[in-house]
């Protein structure tokens, strides 16, 4: 049986099966509801409002009916606010009647800022994929030889490295009709010298590919021109594995603990993902997907196994080893993608652990192997990644940094979406904040209704910040009560709190804080990230390194100073911090644009060494000291100036 | 709505969908049905009895009322003493209602008498898929090496070739979980020394490969130890797509007709037909599907084409040009078929025209090209393959024998099942008969009831060559009305006929004869025989061959004598007639047991010089002059002492 359901303020309305959540049916209607912790009732974002009144003919006393009743473990997500105003969380109310549901603004997603837009890269074009032109002599009886054999004389007889050239079955296929079709003038599109896997009528220059970064959190896919290297158009989106976890842990647990099918349903749902990707990228070029003759993939090791139907579970005991290193290259058919179906779908190679093809794209986008000073490249996603070294030695680790950097354990923590607090300042003096919200330019005052919905991941770092500089937060983290301001408060559970914006000022009809909890999630992150700096530095025999790459799409928001005002990485020359962008994302885009690039990729994918944190014996009192706020300028030189004398004596 | 169906006197008996013929129902329910025209309405081979009487609870006077009435096709077929016996053609007879069935002995297909049994073959064991059993050290954090690259280690340290082995998705999805449950120690299985398609836990050394020939009529299945060469089990079916017509051109035409669909239906139904093969061949071996590792594949060039979905229509017409003559390999997953999902099905090459993969197979078989004599190689099956030449200069060419040959356009033709004439005598004397039935060891009498159902494709020949001998045939083909003997009569059409068999030793309540339509139908077949192989010797520039290899598993049981007489190839000695079996699928077993044979077929595919009959300014006389039976003794000196003196001067 299937009812009603309607969204408001959207309008939006369909029929869903019965049982459906209104989380999924809110997907099915194209209608965004935040859900953070993948549905495992833990975050509380997508909470919804059921609104009362009748919009069908058959009478209904209450559409509270119509919904599934509310259990132990809701309830304890909810507040009592909640119940009395019908509000229900979507990921877990189930359909059983029409109704009429409204999303808060709070709980709407938005459409992601581009965070990943495709930097420059530099690249000598040598794709896997060319097209050829080529005017066949038409057979006769003294010259019977058959179609694909007078394709291959032509273009062996130009190209010697073709001589073991084949011809996909699909390709093969539809031969015969387009030969005769087009004059026997056809475009013959070959992968690698070895396979032709298109046939097209007549002259065909467009030659397209596209490389996607398959993020934890989110997925972008890059509609490249394998003639100029250019992007065509950039496609982004949420990762849909997120409803099965919000990081890689989680969703290695759902395969284990679903040991029939777990594995499968994420493969699925993540090929979905991609082909969703490839037919937007593709319809808004004006092109078709099978256009696409080639895709590439980065991504980290347990996403790179879930993708590939392997199961992910021995990376994460000792000793960390992966199905294989190796890229990867796939029948786009045999894989369920839809681009071109002799298309091939080539995923990098990765290195180990959780330090995976993501970081190999990184490596050949930033190229730390082939300087002579010594980088640090930090890959900052829902996982951080690390790589030390120069040409001489390159090493990698992985830290589990969580998703708090990027706002998804801060209670008032939302995407980079219209209506996030993307930078503060505080005053030291009046402790009072400024901020700006993505979609305005201003900066607020306290007074203006700026329309705020959340503090996106950049601004957690700049708060965390400059609510230490301004000794709001204490060295070891608290928050400072011996201060005075209204700001500074302790909410009804009695955690203490900070509030950056009054309700008045906002658009979800409460007030932002950051609380005592966002400051510990924040201080765990950036400690596992400065702990893992530390380990590796030593593991070099060096004290410091000459030059810093951030990369991620999130990295490329982060304030620098900031950054090190909190401790994320060690103190090096604020000049020599470059933002590199979404390098995994750029490494992609060179592998589908450089065959020789391939090859190095896979040569760094066994040359980098990987070391195990969490197997070095000081690992633990590392990690606890870098919770701490820095406070000696001798470790931190580069802040003299920038940090007050003062933070160094609050403890 | 569903019908319920029984069938006599099996007794089957299951529910089909309301508008099922009773040809798919009898298909569904596992009851043989002969269906010699493809459902065209024309053979009336699939001639059952409507039976009378209730079989169920609900009052019904007539079961014909549960059937679809008789259209004008089915009319023209039947004769009426069908209509009173309630006869209806199971092809085009539709259900409306529950039927009782019963199916008469001559419309039982029976099944076949085993005549693609696997013959002994001569091969140098190379096969492309090879078991490796390896011991692994277990990975620590010394050695964090991936699995793969671990089993790459050993296998590349053994074996130079293997430097760019990889690793097929499927086999890698097994990996991790295997090796750890089998403590380190796995059978890798490697194909052509460059992938890795199968992993299981411990030692296994049964290596198994499937060796299919295609052909128009019947598929064989040799199931085949590659470790040994042995054959472990031959399965035999009819090939399915005889639905879509009996001979190749009216699948061709299907294909043409049926734009949208026709080559799909067609491809989907040999390729279930595979599955069927590879199922039952494993079963009876008390192996799994997934056992097969390999499977080769020959076939003529049209049911290659049809088979890997390309078009066949252009191979119909000058310049006969195939898509492509190289063999293919193609993922037995992607293309549907159900036995190891990485492992491959590997079609052989094709000549051209109709020349096929069956016929490669062939050579590489008998090796003509090898010898010094002059082989002619004749591949008796649906359509005639010629091969001649020998190790300078191969030339072949495709003759339209139709399946009269095999019986099927012959009033009482029948395919090589218990009850089929198998041989025959004719005194030529008394013109009366003697033969011998498929199932019982003696010589009819005239008086005992032989069960005798029809007359199978060489007891054709046989009886043709004998009446010939008696001269109850003329040299023209005329049944000779001049002599004496009530088993020379007209029927009741006016149409000449021999009474082999008398109704009371038929097991089908009827006279069994050869009439005037089935001689000419024997006259046209043999007459592209005989004429094909003189435009060969002529194409050569030679009057005589060496030596004449006779190939297909119908051509086994021809008797060379008979052959001979009715003239299906020309004068040779008879001592140097050989027969060399089911060629084609000896050769589908050479190439699964020897990549060098795979390689020597690529080069003899190309090498063979196709001859296109049809183009010869005098092959319309040619033919209609190899009508003729053989009347000079200066012809065929060879016949000198079998044939009497008299068949030369009646004409």
């Amino acid at each position: 049986m299937d009812h009603t359901i309607i969204f408001q303020p959207s309008g939006r309305r369909g029929l869903v099966p019965e049982g459906t959540t209104i989380l999924d049916a809110s997907r099915k209607l194209g209608v965004d509801i935040e859900a953070v912790c993948g549905e495992l009732i833990v975050c509380g974002k997508c909470r919804v409002k059921i609104m009362e009144g009748k919009f069908q003919k058959e009478d209904i006393t209450s559409s509270m009916n119509h919904l599934s009743s509310l259990d132990e473990k809701e309830k304890k997500v909810l507040k009592r606010k909640d119940a009395e105003e019908h509000v229900r969380l979507a990921c877990c109310t189930k359909i059983y009647g029409d109704v009429l549901v409204f999303v808060p603004e709070a709980s709407r997603t938005g459409k992601q800022v581009g965070s990943k837009a495709a930097g420059k890269i530099k690249v000598r074009l040598k794709p896997a994929v060319r097209k050829y032109y080529v005017e066949l002599p038409e057979p006769n009886l003294d010259d019977p030889l058959g179609d694909f054999e007078r394709i291959e004389k032509v273009l062996y007889g130009n190209n010697p490295k073709m001589k073991k050239l084949s011809i996909d079955y699909r390709a093969l296929q539809k031969l015969p009709d387009i030969l005769r079709k087009s004059d026997w003038k056809i475009t013959v599109t070959v992968w690698n010298d070895a396979e032709i896997i298109r046939i097209e009528p007549g002259k065909v220059e467009t030659n397209i590919g596209l490389a996607v970064d398959i993020g934890t959190t989110s997925v972008a896919g890059y509609l490249t021109d394998l003639t100029t290297g250019d992007v065509i158009v950039t496609e982004s989106m949420m990762n849909p594995q997120v409803r099965y976890g919000e990081d890689v842990m989680s969703r290695i647990s759902y395969c284990m603990f679903n040991e029939e099918t777990g594995l499968k349903e994420l493969q699925d749902t993540i090929i979905e993902g991609l082909n969703t990707i490839a037919k937007q990228a593709t319809h808004k070029a004006g092109l078709s997907t099978d256009d696409i003759s080639e895709m590439t993939l980065v991504c980290n090791t347990a996403m790179h196994h879930i993708l590939l139907g392997i199961n992910p579970e021995y990376m994460g005991v000792a000793p960390f080893t992966p199905a294989l290193h190796h890229s990867v290259d796939i029948k786009a058919e045999r894989f369920g993608i839809h681009i071109l179906p002799a298309g091939n779908i080539h995923v990098l190679p990765i290195e180990a652990g959780f330090v995976g093809a993501d970081n190999v794209g990184c490596l050949i986008a930033d190229k730390p192997h082939k300087r002579k000073e010594m980088t640090l490249l930090i890959d900052i996603g829902t996982n951080g990644e690390l790589v030390l070294g120069n040409r001489d030695k390159l090493i990698s680790c992985s830290c589990a940094t969580g998703p708090a950097l990027e706002g998804a354990q801060i209670e008032f923590g939302m995407r980079a979406a219209p209506g996030a607090i993307e930078r503060v300042k505080i005053d030291p003096e009046t402790l009072e904040p400024a901020y700006k919200v993505i979609g305005s330019n201003r900066w607020s005052d306290g007074e203006t209704n700026m329309q705020a919905k959340g503090i996106c991941g950049s601004a957690i770092i700049d708060v965390i910040a400059e609510m230490f500089r301004a000794r709001i937060l204490k060295k070891n983290g608290q928050i400072n009560h011996d201060l005075t301001s209204k700001r500074i408060r302790k909410n009804d559970k009695g955690l203490s709190e900070y509030v950056l914006a009054w309700k008045h000022e906002t658009a979800i009809d409460a007030d932002i804080v950051v609380n005592q909890k966002d400051v510990r999630a924040i201080q765990l992150a950036k400690g596992a990230l400065y702990s893992g700096c530390l380990i590796m530095l030593r593991k070099l025999g060096i004290k410091k390194f000459d030059r810093l790459a951030i990369a991620g799409a999130f990295g490329s928001h982060i304030d620098k100073v900031a950054a090190m005002v909190i401790g994320m990485f060690p103190d090096c020359d604020l000049k020599k911090v470059e933002y590199i962008g979404n390098a995994a994302g750029d490494g992609a885009r060179i592998a589908l644009l450089s065959t020789d690039e391939r090859k190095e990729a896979n040569v760094i994918a066994r040359e980098v060494e990987y070391v195990e944190l969490a197997l070095e014996e000081d690992f633990n009192d590392r990690f606890g000291e870098a919770m701490q706020f820095p406070h000696m300028f001798d470790e931190f030189p580069h802040l003299e100036g920038i940090l007050p004398k003062e933070t160094q004596t609050v403890s």
